[in-house]
């Protein structure tokens, strides 16, 4: 329903091509698919072509889509709507984030949009931001290796506050392991966890969404620490370390 | 044949448990694995144990480990010795980092190393550099958030001309699609690739290595895009995102 309702509403803005996973691939991260093919069907709805969905991950699915089925490369990649927020270290594991960073990669402007819970009330509101937002980005483009990770709150559109641009926070799973026996008495173990509230800080995408506002983070594909670079150039100058001669400051 | 000549080497500094994917694991990002149990299973080499093999991808490997397996949390992780760089853009993509980056999540001091080559020489030098650098960043720690990424030239140890400190570079594959039919004359697709000479910023990991020497890359989970969050407030201004009030500059 999140695709859809993106579907419907950003074809109010242009031609929509939908290259999709064809099962939930939630926490694939940037996965691509190297030694299995790929294979690709349509699916319909109400009688019509909807899209393409891949045996693959939401990057394969762009790459694939722009390198071989997309008769042009997109102007603009939307990857969502995501059931489920994509806050804050989060964002790693994401496949929904990593589809638009595969379409920055790709030189496309890119955004992906969440909504920050599980029973979702109304895809509605999102997916109008989704659209909004896509038009402006058509419109300016985004910075080279920059894209747009968008997270609504789950609530009717009467109480969001408002959209505000933040960083990246902290919230994240923290797993714990289910260790079951099977049949054949051998160990297996599923992986279960919960969101956990770590500090979070000020400008967080997580505490925005909280606060009932649209939280808007540009994410870049430099993951260099800058700010770390003299620190570590003077620890691991005991072995031999030297920084590179024209490595600037940031 | 990398993760022995790792930890052969590391186990002259310390108690080392092998926690790896029981297959080769390429291009899995950082995906986790929500949909379907883990099994382990002890691998031996010379009649002792050497290690866990894991039905999983390297960040399970490192949650499962650290999480379930382990007596207790180790006080690094350590992860390759990959055969392929993990320089630039691939980085993204990158397995062995995403091992990296998830003892990072979990507070652990961890690095990363890969040979930048298929047909690798000698995973000798790579894994006398992985020790003194385990030895390092045991005794100093690093920032917290932040990893190293190391990447090795495929050179015999006489032709290495030293270790320096770098940036993330551009270095990326540009995919092709093969579409082939199969018997039952249904279309699929394999994805194919070669490495593209972009151009390279100054310092970065991808030209150390090819200049002979051993690329050090710390590398962040923050993925905030800082630099642009100026310009982004302006371009998102019309539709009404305002910048978050106690977002810090950087």
């Amino acid at each position: 329903p999140g695709l859809e309702a993106l579907a419907d509403a950003v074809s109010e803005i242009g031609t929509v091509h939908v290259v999709a996973p064809d099962v939930e691939r939630s926490a694939v991260g940037h996965a691509i698919t190297l030694f299995e093919p790929l294979r690709v069907r349509t699916v319909m709805r109400r009688g019509r072509k909807f899209g393409v969905a891949v045996s693959g991950t939401p990057a394969d699915c762009v790459k694939l889509g722009t390198q071989a089925l997309l008769p042009e490369p997109p102007d603009l990649v939307v990857s969502g709507i995501n059931r489920g927020g994509n806050t804050g270290i989060n964002v790693i594991y994401s496949g929904t984030v990593s589809a638009a960073t595969e379409g920055t990669i790709l030189g496309i402007p890119s955004l992906a949009i969440s909504i920050a819970g599980f029973d979702v009330i109304d895809y509605g509101p999102a997916a109008q931001i989704a659209r909004r937002m896509a038009e402006r980005v058509a419109e300016s483009g985004l910075p080279p290796g920059t894209l747009l990770n968008v997270n609504v709150p789950n609530l009717p559109e009467s109480q969001i506050r408002g959209m505000r641009l933040t960083r990246q926070g902290n919230a994240r799973f923290l797993e714990r392991f289910d260790a079951r026996t099977d049949p054949r008495n051998r160990t297996y173990y599923w992986m279960d966890g919960d969101q956990v509230d770590e500090p979070e800080p000020p400008g967080s995408d997580e505490l925005a969404v909280r606060d009932g506002f649209v939280s808007v983070t540009p994410i870049q594909c430099d993951l260099t620490s800058w700010k770390q670079l003299d620190s570590l150039a003077e620890m691991l100058r005991p072995l031999g370390v030297e920084r590179c001669p024209d490595l600037p400051t940031e």
